[in-house]
């Protein structure tokens, strides 16, 4: 089953009489739904209004238990709130000032006459905008709707809300300025010339929720046109995690990364990306299996130019045939495609210590109940079972430490040392059922930056003059010190 | 001389006697600079640190007033800090969450799964996105930096502190949540394409620093393409606020509105809006002049097509000639020109009780000093002079009340009301110079919003369905009353 998809409020008027709750949370409990939260929101002599929080499967169930709840002697439903829709009305992000414009001395700082010194300085030296505007913090989330979640394409504006999301925990982990773009056209080439057009006034592109194969090319494209990272989260974020979890997985079942023999199911964005940069970190044996089978280039069936390239860089043993013969002797299996399409039967031939990712979501490969007397390490893309594969234990760090060192791009190596930093975390910890921290670890996205950080400026991708080269950090934690020297 | 360009804050050593401060004052006295504020940093036995901020004209005075200081004896000048610089110091705007994303809880109700509900809901009815996206509340403020401020064409990236700056005004008055989008191509075909593209996020598009003649086939197009309202404020703004202002001075002279002689000296972007605003509130004795003299259909010099349309659609007394001739017998000059293009001699030809607004910035058209003992009613653009033109007066105001209607456009209709709301303010402390409000009184924006939203409502210009509807605001007040009634 799921997990519960939405939390209502049930807003009741229940007679002030001892055990009267106990009766409402008896009727939830009837329900199988679970109470996340319960307010007493007033109370008079007879009656107290209580607002309870309950996550339900759905609006038929929530609509059941309401119905049930309105049923009771002494109650009554006031109200049934869905605290998703109250969680995005108006929007959920806004834009805040970083200072006050309360008077004409406010305004003359901020805004004319003031700021044609700082329009100036920049039009002199466009570096300057790293240091005095918003683009040293402004990453832009782009979409065009065409695969988002799981409702696929949706288009640009039914987007929005995820981008929002994805904003909010942009800011709230890493304390990036996210904004949402939605780019209305799905023409790959179009889209290029969009986002480039408006790029200079961030410091980042984060591509997001964006069809495979389209995305490849453009974010290939954007990549040569653009002096700032361009980063497809679907695709590198997912990797990254998936090459942290793998790091502490391989530690667990005692076997050299480099020597582990992984499949990865699924050729799209995620896929892909999950292929190419299991490679860099190291790994040789990797296999590409589609639903038509094994990537390799005598199948006939499906052979795409993104599978062709595939074809050629993995399949190392030139394997053919389907999903049971990829398995044979893996190590690893990576899913990252549809629900169910791992029979437990085919665990069986894979190698000691089986490591299973299975990153469908809402429903796995397989689902971990099934799996777990059959793998040494399982984990998931879901929030209610360990080992959760979430991208925002990257994203938010990987872009603090690019724009942190005014990165003009981001490169497998820092990815690769995104992972290590993720997987370091779990530290003394670690345990088959603990291989990744948890998405809500604050201590993630900091030591993920300073990663990415160091290894844009070790790598020379960072702006000559910007505060992000070492040159510049030399120079201005001299200045730093010679005015505390002055201060003191 | 032209106001103060900015603030310098001098850090200072200065010894513990009585006295001291009085010294340091006498210098920057002499200097003929101003003390915006002095703050005691540290005090110990023998040295007080002192942080005096400063307005000064420029970096040269700021230097020679710090040497002078440095000269002081028993004072060390410890630095000279840049107020504009700190002000500016990694962008004026970020961007804040609505609510907090502390756990999984959080998450699944903002982010993944429960955001997929609202995907759903606005690919079903996109109408949904004025109630449960940013687009309620969002404007693009949109540049292709070719006339910034007085600086000219110097290119987006260092126009983004000004449309920082226009983002923090309009959150700060009219809490629109407005974000800067910096477009990389001047060719007006391309940069409708680009922006239209982009637009479907916002619930408004604000131009700005467009140069003309291009801001006004950019924005007819995009008015055009659209379904959202688009507003060059350079224009429209300007148009609005000096409206406001002219209404006001036409009952402190006594002449009817509709009656007057106006010359507009000028042919920008400006000019041109407050030539069309004017017409729209019934003022028909428009005369225009830029260098090459009065604009009218035989004269052979200069006549773009802009200035051509002009031609037919002012001078109805076929006036020819330069700004004397322009200026025989009119009531009002209106200045979007340059600085000290208004000879004072010109003023007598004028009919009596001139009305002078010299907005051309920072240098007026006529100073005001000069023109007062000539003229009825002054105003400018400057805050060190009585009766600002400032276009903070309209845009926050105007842009809330287009979002609260869920406006698909802005009509001439709800400019003149947006000037009507701005003139009514002063109500009864009008006077000679008093004739528009502060950019700083906080009522203004609210009584805009609400004149342009209910003109929306009137002209049928809002969203069908959306909260800003006739039916929808009935529907809601509807529906809030009996939760009221539920929750009494």
């Amino acid at each position: 089953m799921p997990p519960p998809q939405q939390t209502v409020t049930y807003r009741l008027a229940v007679q002030n009489l001892p055990g009267m709750l106990t009766r409402v949370t008896e009727v939830i409990d009837a329900h199988e739904a679970v109470i996340v939260g319960s307010d007493r929101l007033d109370a008079q002599r007879h009656v107290i209004i209580r607002a309870i929080s309950v996550e339900v499967r759905d609006d038929v169930q929530a609509a059941a238990l309401g119905a049930d709840l309105q049923g009771l002697d002494g109650v009554e439903l006031l109200a049934i709130d869905d605290d998703v829709i109250d969680a995005h009305l108006g929007g959920k992000i806004e834009i805040a000032n970083r200072r006050a414009v309360d008077n004409a001395h406010d305004l003359s700082l901020v805004y004319t006459p003031g700021v044609a010194k700082i329009c100036r300085a920049i039009a002199a030296d466009p570096v300057e905008a790293y240091r005095l505007t918003i683009k040293s913090n402004a990453v832009a989330v782009v979409t065009d709707g065409s695969a988002v979640l799981g409702l696929g394409d949706i288009g640009p504006l039914a987007a929005l809300p995820v981008m929002e999301g994805k904003a909010m925990l942009f800011k709230s982990f890493g304390d990036v300025d996210a904004y949402p773009i939605l780019v209305d056209d799905q023409d790959p080439d179009t889209f290029v010339d969009t986002v480039a057009r408006i790029a200079s006034g961030f410091g980042g592109i984060n591509l997001e929720d964006i069809a495979a194969p389209r995305c490849f090319e453009i974010e290939g494209k954007l990549r040569q046109r653009l002096d700032i990272p361009v980063f497809h989260d679907d695709q590198h974020g997912t990797a990254v995690v998936a090459l942290a979890a793998l790091l502490n997985a391989a530690i667990v079942v005692d076997k050299p990364l480099a020597d582990l023999r992984v499949v990865i199911q699924g050729i799209g964005s995620a896929g892909v990306a999950i292929a190419n940069l299991l490679a860099a970190a190291g790994i040789t044996d990797l296999v590409g299996v589609d639903r038509d089978g094994i990537i390799q280039p005598t199948r006939s069936k499906g052979l795409d130019p993104i599978r062709r390239r595939l074809a050629k860089q993995t399949n190392p043993r030139g394997l053919v045939g389907g999903q049971r013969e990829a398995l044979g002797g893996a190590d690893v299996f990576i899913g990252v495609s549809g629900p169910e399409s791992l029979p437990v039967a085919h665990l069986a031939v894979m190698a000691r210590d089986p490591i299973v990712f299975a990153m469908a979501n809402p429903t796995p490969e397989i689902h971990p109940d099934v799996a777990a007397d059959h793998v040494a390490v399982m984990a998931t893309g879901r929030s209610d079972f360990p080992n959760q594969i979430n991208n925002v234990l990257c994203f938010p760090g990987l872009f603090r430490g690019l724009l942190d060192a005014a990165a003009t791009k981001v490169t497998d190596e820092m990815k690769v040392a995104a992972a290590e930093a993720i997987a370091a975390i779990v530290g003394d910890d670690l345990a088959a059922d603990h291989v990744i921290p948890s998405p809500f670890d604050r201590t993630v996205a900091a030591r993920v930056a300073s990663a990415v950080a160091d290894t844009a400026r070790r790598q020379g991708h960072v702006r000559p003059g910007s505060r992000g080269s070492l040159e510049e950090e030399a120079a201005a934690a001299a200045h730093a010190s010679a005015r505390r020297r002055i201060a003191d």
